[in-house]
């Protein structure tokens, strides 16, 4: 298969740009020891991941009118602080600790391989984050976006058709000219039901050694790497 | 006075950032010798010009439904083509000519300026540009924004309230932590009104020798510099 149709790449961020686990725990345990919190931060980590996409799906069912993933993401937060009884934390530590996902780290292939297709495709993400969550993320980590897209920006978060179109349109691009990149063939299977291309990025140990999802592709895929420099190097960049 | 609470710079596009005038009247140029067309270019950029803030004032007055600035263009282009008697251009000649707004060259001064200031602030454009056309620019002319902000992703055109309003929560920021950085007194009024920093960058030479509007700031302006490296310089980057 030959890609010259294609014109942008829109990337998923969360596990398949950034280590959201990692960063989480390393920023939880760090403020754990200056407050003599003792907790699996870990474990923290990936509960209040796990609170994640149910608190979307309050929004996607019209539960909850629209609101940014800082919100939700505070939401959660808040639940899971009551849930452990931490009670002493400030409101401006607790809200440092909720910015934690705008500082999270990427991937060791993520800045070389998005820099290497960025002299090729537009480089936009296509990310439940908000806004400046994906902007300030792109300044900490170094990512070379060329637009900053997603949820906020389509009014719609992912997997509603929406939340894709709206950004394709916003690139004036159709989706067939644009690849959906996702390490998680959900995304993926949205995307490409709706006409765009699609690339699967392995990302094996996102939610850690004992993941069991997402570990291989689950759909037709255009594109299977291993990381971001495969991709780039199966894009010819 | 000190800018230590202002977080992004929010820049106007068309004049502040790039020479459109020069740029439009080159392309046209290059396209009359190739299609025999014996025309003033540079005057032919000024008229295309003068139709932009009619066709924008029809959106924005509800007689046409919201439409990217590409279309707004893209109409006015077709009018001129007609008042010149121009018949000898493909539809793919007219659209690749409509796309030179997409291929604007910057002033000298802007891509350092811009890298400067970048180290320092987060830089969004806010500008009637639609988004490809704003992503497509700054590929071409290598400008380094963190986000493209301005009329299509808020859905209104400057200087309606809604533009600046929804760009500067789109960086979940309050408007005064925003500094709108224009060469038109117009666009730093209507930020002003809302609450936002304004920095007035001369361009004197936007419509040409003769310029007669914008070659002063026309009012109490936070900063006032002559180009985007002196803007630099007074932000201390």
């Amino acid at each position: 298969m030959t890609f010259s149709a294609i014109e942008a790449l829109t990337f998923d961020v969360f596990g398949t740009v950034v280590d959201w686990r990692t960063s989480i725990a390393q920023e939880g345990a760090a403020l754990g020891r200056a407050k003599a919190i003792d907790l699996d931060w870990t474990a923290f980590a990936e509960d209040w991941r796990a609170l994640y996409q149910p608190a979307m799906e309050r929004v996607r069912s019209g539960e909850i009118p629209w609101c940014k993933l800082d919100v939700l993401h505070r939401i959660n937060l808040d639940e899971l602080l009551a849930r452990h009884g931490i009670t002493n934390l400030s409101e401006e530590e607790i809200d440092q600790l909720n910015r934690a996902w705008h500082r999270l780290d990427p991937w060791p292939d993520t800045v070389a391989g998005l820099t290497r297709m960025k002299q090729k495709f537009i480089l936009a993400t296509l990310s439940n984050g908000n806004v400046s969550l994906l902007v300030n993320m792109a300044k900490h980590a170094g990512l070379p976006w060329d637009a900053v897209l997603g949820a906020e920006t389509a009014g719609a978060y992912k997997p509603q058709p929406e939340a894709y179109l709206r950004s394709t349109e916003h690139l004036s691009l159709p989706p067939e000219r644009c690849m959906m990149v996702a390490a998680h063939n959900g995304d993926l299977k949205a995307a490409s039901a709706l006409g765009m291309k699609t690339a699967f990025v392995c990302r094996p140990i996102e939610y850690g050694p004992h993941q069991s999802a997402d570990l291989a592709p689950e759909g037709d895929w255009d594109i299977i790497a291993k990381d971001l420099l495969e991709l780039a190097e199966q894009l010819d960049c």
